[in-house]
């Protein structure tokens, strides 16, 4: 099969790999419908991140099921599936609470930019559709099994209510799902911090009310000018750099929540200035498996379009356009078809 | 009229001051039925607190009203009445949030171990009691006014619920007053970090179900023992060190959430730690104006008794020698008399 193998800053290549095999009973193998390139794969394709050896990529993925192992039973080959990029069996304790991207059998998705992918824990992990759904809904279900379902887990814990002001900050495809989910849980006004025209346009249509095109301190005081001089109820953490973290928890209104989803590079928060901010912190990897029945039904009946993130498509084999198009900022996120 | 002074490490005398006064509408002046020493109070005797000039101290009250400004309506002379060492207008964005500790016109109480208080934006901070109470509950309304609130807000922000497992880090008055909290908000479990003896005793008292006498990473491991593996449902955090808060954060389950009451002293947040452990994080100055009408009245009911705190009874004259206790861990928690 052919699949993306990550080699270093700037250079993921499609090449020829094996097909993966069932290695647990518990495993199952899909065939990719439809994949697609992370923001978060870029901290590593700009040198940001640390890396090892070569290495497949990717961790986003619809598909049909190929293949199941003896102990899988909730799905079986010919079924369209979605998953999370965090496999889980969805029985452990950690599960049980909702925490499925921290279950004790997790294993992080990592090979799914490929035509052929082995899901580990497949019985907790992938829920199947009723029917084959239309391919006009692939791009929206492959939204979630990360930036839809990360958006999702943000307002969560942002804690987002009926009427709340909420201010997301980051306007990649996880800011923008940040917008839909915010507006889903009723947020009444929502501020998106976002400098690129290209993604104020998607955040206005997915239900922004305001949009603020400064940063650091300017656009702490510009949050603060629109929210009454206190900051807003509920603030989205969508980039993980430390002055969006600042400009996040400086943002919010004291007794206000912020939601991080952006994996933090280099962030450090003074217990001290937390501590007197009122401000409660929660974040994580999305357990978006939690989240997958509600937001498959969201989808499929069209009230939520998260499929719109994906503005490039590309063949499987030019994955590497897809990185240098994201990268440049040509792209908001790159689909792949197999 | 006499009052303490806060001369340096390791120097507090009791003077003669001037009687404070009125000076804005806003104000009273209250005479101090009993005062008493905060372990917060420690930090500066210990010198672990930059401090400046010398100056009055004490930030916790119960007294009779003498006098009212102009503005003042609430209570009125010869009341017994009960305020947080945080004031507040009660009126503000901020105070309707519920976060009356973070009101707009705040201002910390910081001359309180003396024989009269001047107490400012009285109308939305002080609470008068139906009559004057008998004076066997006067220790119990005292911790009111600080540590009891902390403890009550240590609960909340750490979403202790009916049947939680929670974790309490530290054995101070604080603490022991979040194992009140904790049993009264529905705790089914209630581990206390303590190595003190005489402090485990009162623990017990209040509800505590289980003792770790461990620190660290050992202490960690205790509670991850005690809870299956994966961690408390919240954790009470009221200490203010870096060991105390790393104790809290990892012995929360992911999903959990950690109260924070200590404050924070030199203590460092690493995001990625924060992000990867999905435990939600909330501290502050307790909101303790809110809790006051229900506290007051679980405290005259006989429900709850937080004066137990107070292991210690000296007069107002003899306030170096309860610092001095207090220091020496030969007292948990001084009451004085004027």
């Amino acid at each position: 099969m052919r699949g993306a193998v990550f080699y270093g800053p700037g250079d993921v290549r499609c090449e020829t790999l094996d097909d993966p095999k069932i290695l647990e009973p518990t495993d199952a193998v899909i065939k990719t419908a439809v994949t697609c390139i992370c923001g978060s794969d870029l901290w590593r394709w700009r040198d940001l991140e640390p890396f090892g050896a070569a290495q497949p990529v990717g961790h986003e993925y619809v598909g049909f099921v190929e293949e199941v192992g003896s102990e899988v039973t909730a799905v079986r080959p010919g079924q369209f599936v979605v998953g999370s990029f965090a496999t889980s069996d969805n029985t452990c304790a950690t599960c049980r609470y909702g925490y499925t991207s921290h279950c004790v059998h997790r294993e992080f998705m990592s090979t799914c930019q490929a035509d052929y992918i082995r899901i580990p824990n497949a019985q907790g992990t992938l829920v199947a559709t009723e029917e084959v759904p239309d391919q006009a809904f692939w791009p929206g279900l492959l939204a979630l099994s990360d930036v839809m379902g990360t958006g999702w887990w943000a307002a969560e814990a942002a804690q987002v209510r009926p009427g709340s002001t909420t201010v997301v900050v980051g306007d990649g495809a996880v800011g923008l799902c940040g917008v839909i989910a915010a507006k889903e849980w009723g947020a009444e006004r929502i501020i998106v911090m976002s400098r690129h025209e290209t993604r104020q346009k998607p955040a206005l249509e997915f239900g922004a009310t305001d949009l603020v095109t400064e940063r650091g301190d300017e656009g702490i005081a510009r949050v603060l000018e629109l929210t009454g001089g206190i900051g807003a109820d509920a603030v989205l953490e969508c980039v993980g750099t430390n002055q969006a973290m600042q400009q996040a928890l400086r943002s919010t209104r004291p007794g206000g929540s912020v939601g991080i989803v952006g994996v933090p590079h280099e962030v450090e928060l003074d217990g001290l200035e937390l501590f007197h901010s009122h401000v409660g912190l929660r974040g994580g990897p999305a357990p978006v498996r939690r989240y997958l029945p509600e937001l498959m039904n969201l989808v499929l009946s069209g009230r939520i379009e998260p499929g719109k993130v994906f503005d490039q498509t590309l063949p499987l084999e030019e994955v590497a356009e897809g990185y240098r198009a994201m990268d440049e900022r040509r792209a908001i996120k790159t689909l792949l078809k197999p």
